[in-house]
Parts: structure tokens; C-alpha cells; sequence
């Protein structure tokens, strides 16, 4: 079995558990995620940094099988919902965008970002890989978790063991197999010294 | 020299390039980042996911030394300037909030908040600490920098290696040593199976 490597083309090297790391359209139906390797996951996602250590994030988090991973997949754009089902692990991403003392947190979306980008580092060194998706029904999601304002869904992070390359469906081995693409660097960063 | 380990306390074990991450308020003044390193830390900044690649951040960077890191810490609150002055090299992170087609990114700070985790797990990797802050004067950065709408300044990113426990001003010894907080798993986590 060869999972696709898109080992990221940099000037420098980078730590493997970066450079490796890319979000693949297709899953392993039968792999799953163990209690364990689910706890790890959100502890990577806890002990993100945040402003002001505010932690304006929460989360839902389902295995495949379970009432949670199906209404997590139930909430996914239907162009999504193929592949977010064959995922081991479906977690939904909240933002708590008002603070207890009434002020609106202004790194809700930027913490939230952070926190999931350490459950996918997490995710890497235990071999799983992680898409994330802005493509689903955040006011389904939110009715059927019962989140209300000053939360508010934002965001829906698959988790899984990417597909083999020689069991990809034809439609997806280019999409999954093509090298990654980035602004080049000097696009990227305006001015450096 | 002891710099200061404050390690994450979970409830399964987290990769060190997470565990062992945490965002110091004093660096070592003299220390030094090169080239390669800065390059390696935007590389990883650049290859980190986002919506629909849309890649909606920027940055501009300026190592100790250089007009660029002063004009960054010029922006910088004041109560933060005086350890920002002493960071080897700082970044300022920019959102795109408006795509080339017109439409509003929604993911914009989500992503730009992905892309600085990365950038800090690499730092992690290259024996550096991070630490990001949201005060600072935005205007002014963005009059700095030539920053102009949909592009808008959202983060500053201090990188450096932390000072030794025995060298740090008495003010910050419990700050900078105390064990760290988070909300626990079960409040982090709503809900989960």
C-alpha cells in the first residue's frame, strides 16, 4: 500500500511532520482511530496558544459508527459528504466569538485556526492525515450540537488514513496525487531583512 | 543555562514539538537567527493548509538588527515592546480579507492562524520559541509597510530563543516558570464518542 507522498518543495528543509503533511480527499473506509489516539488529537488542539490564553474554541468530536460522526457528515455539503464519511475521526470546530466579559474576541477565528493546525501536526506523527472544510451546514451543525451564540460552528476537520494510490477512484488520483501548489516565497512575504 | 521547560500536561502524550511548546515573555538579547532558519520558518508558514489554497496571509519579516524588525517593534505596544525589541527576529502577519474575485475570505485569519502554527512548530524544531501578540498598533504597521486594503495587519510574531531561568527579571520568574493552564478536555470538548 502506497499512501501518496506530496512532500512540500521548500529552499529550506522543513520538519518532516510539516513537510509531509497534505489533506487528501479520500479515506481508508475501514481504518479507525483509536479512544487514545482521538484524546491525543484534542490535547494537540488544547494546548495551542491562544490571545490572552482566551481559548475561544470548543469542540465535537465523533468516530466513525457513532450518532456524533453521522450528524457531524450530515452537515457536510453534499460534494464533501463521500469523502467526510469514510473519515475515522469527524470534529467540529467552534468559535466562541464574545467573550464571558461581553468584549468580541478578535482571534477567535485566528485561535481556532491555531488549535486545529496542532491537531494536525498531532494527527501526522500518528500517521493519520486531516482535511479541513469551511463546506458544510454551520446552522444545521449548530441546531443538531445544540451551540448557541456567542458560539458558533466554523469549521469541519476529517480525520483519517488517506487512500492508497493504486485504490483511489480515476477521478481523484490527479486531484490526490498532483504536487502541491503555494504563492512562491517572495510573494508570499512582502519585505524581509 | 536552563531555558525554562514547561511542558504540557495531558492525558495521552503529545509530540514534543507540541508538548514542549509554550510562548516566553523574555529572550535572550544577543541571540541570533540566520538566514536559513528565517527562510525555513516562512517556508513553513507558506506550506501550511487553507481554504480552497487561497492562501489569504502575508508577511513581512525582519530580523534583530535590521530597519524592519525596528519599524515592527516601533507598532508594538508598549508593554510588550521591550521583550519584542530583544526577539531575533520578528514577523508581521497579514490577512487578506477580500479574494481576488471580490468575495470576502472567511477563513481569512483561520488561516493566517494555521499558517504562524506551523511557522512555530518549525521554530519548536530549530530549538526557538515563539510567542505572538495582538498589541500592537495595526495603522501604524500597515503605514510602515505599505499594507493596504483587503490586506490589513493582524498579528505580531516575536521569534527568539527564551532567556534561562537565571537570567530573567524577577518580575517575570513566576510569569515565565509557572506550570501552564487550559481549560480542561471535558470543557474544551462538548461532546464527543
Amino acid at each position: 500500500m502506497t499512501t501518496p507522498s506530496r512532500r512540500a518543495d521548500t529552499a529550506e528543509p522543513l520538519h518532516d511532520l510539516l513537510a509531509e503533511r497534505w489533506s487528501p480527499r479520500s479515506y481508508v473506509a475501514d481504518h479507525t482511530v483509536t479512544e487514545a489516539e482521538t484524546t491525543a488529537l484534542l490535547e494537540a488542539a488544547r494546548w495551542a496558544p491562544s490571545a490572552q490564553n482566551r481559548q475561544p474554541r470548543r469542540f465535537v468530536a465523533g468516530r466513525r459508527g457513532t450518532e456524533v460522526h453521522a450528524r457531524i457528515a450530515a452537515c457536510v455539503l453534499e460534494r464533501n459528504r463521500v469523502w467526510a464519511l469514510r473519515a475515522s475521526l469527524l470534529v467540529l470546530g467552534i468559535v466562541e466569538r464574545v467573550g464571558h466579559d461581553g468584549a468580541p474576541q478578535r482571534f477567535a477565528e485566528y485561535d481556532l485556526g491555531q488549535s486545529v493546525a496542532h491537531l494536525s501536526v498531532q494527527a501526522q506523527h500518528l500517521g493519520l492525515h486531516v482535511r479541513q472544510m469551511g463546506g458544510f451546514d454551520a446552522e444545521a451543525a449548530a441546531a443538531a450540537f445544540g451551540v448557541e451564540a456567542p458560539y458558533a460552528p466554523l469549521v469541519v476537520v476529517a480525520v483519517g488514513r488517506a487512500t492508497a494510490v493504486e485504490d483511489l477512484e480515476p477521478e481523484l488520483v490527479e486531484r490526490d496525487t498532483a504536487p502541491r501548489q503555494r504563492l512562491p516565497l517572495h510573494e508570499l512575504v512582502r519585505q524581509r531583512a
